[in-house]
């Protein structure tokens, strides 16, 4: 099995993957892009992590294009991406459970007012806060695909009250004046694009807070600057940006409502994910159905 | 029913305690420390918080000391303490809750660097640490009573590789040597004074974190420190201290390793501990045993 490994990673990156994959699907020769290009009748499938656009075109032979990340929209928006070959996107059972880690570290935090607590120690400041139950505290999950409803999941063991929402005709708007804290993994479409905006937080209760884990183009960021300075929001946990990294002139970066991670909720752990990319591949030479097929249509 | 209530609150707090407490106990008719010595024989029970020394010596017919607070080392120590009156600990499920919320949260933030990213936010930097499996990151948790096994169970749920430690005569060294993080939920006692000096910061691999929810007293304040200045220790969450509240010159406030919390990591929450304390007078008023009774020569 010949197969094409390509993506935007560095070199110590790139080496991890190299030896988690080779161990995972020992019989594969890997080719690189070069290789690719010099005799592009080799590659049976691809194994791709945001790859320069156009380096999937003019392989003949290709069966599948395995994507290493979970999110697939920067490698749906080639268009040089050849139209008949399936694309499977990354669902990786370590990154599920960290997603859920990052998700419940969020909530805890604000449900608990520990970044409050941080700025308090900061400051030199002994005093403590009112304490509610995590039962009386509402939890809204937009996304229920792998990674929305295992973070669901791990909310409601720890007593939170979690509801979900997903963008199949389910009204949003009474959902939102319910929740006190907004956790969104949706995908990234044309539909979900900008849905985070001065409506979607006008129609949060007063001093709810926001955790976004999805997609930076998700937010406009403006109208959440504006409802984080205005008071209506409390605070935004914020993974993902509209550029990344994030611009050193950014206001998130010393915003004191907003807590920024540098898009590292949740890593695809190369051990897990060659695994079921090693899987996928051998399906997809075999002729057999694959996993988590990509819906160009929807986007995800 | 005649009960004195008594205790160092202040008096927003001892009103929301005394709206629980009617409200669970709408049979008694609740004293003050100055109705109570002006009619010593009235008191036939006790629910104190931290009530100042004396306050309980020379009531004859007091069946019952109810503490509001988990936590009873500062009553045993004072000395007028009617010695044939039975002590009872509160045992409340919204504060176990909470004390295991608090865990999980400091250990998710140690597990996932969400302390060290916050550092990175404040100094504008945009980088991302490697991820490690829940699974491969061992936590002790010190102390096996209702706090430490709930605390232990939430956190085994999650993944981690859990391990307890309980003063029993299990030797202790073995434990801590394979210890990533250390969450410490010991009763102070006079074995458990001091626990957490140089010795036992030796004994913890290096680049292990402490998290500290019990007693500021089983903590050697200039040892910790030492082991943190050193690199020995990556990491303190501390939420107790020798002396309450913190003196603002202490080293922990601006300290880069320290996060500290103002004795926040879980409060009794009146609504459910005035149920568990009613059940409690009413069951030693009619002679039966009373739950979570001290044993005073055991100390907790």
């Amino acid at each position: 099995m010949n197969v094409l490994l390509c993506g935007d990673f560095d070199a110590a990156e790139r080496a991890r993957w190299q030896q988690a994959l080779a161990a995972a699907l020992p019989e594969a020769r890997w080719l690189d892009e070069a290789a690719a290009q010099a005799r592009p009748e080799l590659a049976q499938a691809a194994v791709v992590a945001n790859p320069p656009p156009g380096s999937l075109q003019g392989l003949p032979r290709l069966r599948l294009i395995q994507s290493l990340w979970a999110g697939v929209d920067r490698l749906l928006a080639d268009p040089t991406l050849p139209a008949g070959v399936p694309v499977a996107r990354m669902v990786d059972p370590a990154m599920n459970a960290a997603m859920a880690e990052t998700a419940l570290w969020a909530v805890l935090s604000l449900h608990r007012g520990f970044f409050e607590y941080a700025r308090r120690q900061r400051a030199g400041r002994w005093q403590v806060h009112a304490q509610r139950r995590a039962d009386e505290v509402n939890v809204l999950v937009l996304g229920q695909g792998e990674m929305g409803r295992h973070a669901a999941a791990r909310l409601a063991q720890q007593g939170y009250a979690v509801h979900g929402w997903r963008r199949d005709g389910t009204p949003l708007a009474p959902l939102l004046a319910q929740a006190q804290i907004v956790v969104n993994l949706l995908p990234l479409t044309p539909e979900t694009r900008g849905l985070l905006d001065a409506a979607f937080y006008a129609a949060l209760p007063p001093q709810a807070s926001l955790v976004n884990l999805a997609r930076g183009a998700h937010v406009v960021d403006a109208d959440l600057l504006a409802a984080l300075d205005r008071g209506r929001l409390r605070h935004a946990v914020l993974d993902v940006f509209n550029t990344e990294p994030l611009p050193p002139s950014h206001p998130y970066w010393q915003h004191p409502r907003v807590t920024l991670l540098p898009h590292a909720a949740a890593l695809t752990d190369p051990r897990s994910a060659a695994v079921v990319a090693a899987a996928n591949l051998r399906a997809a030479l075999a002729g057999a159905p694959v996993a988590h097929r990509v819906d160009r249509e929807r986007g995800y």
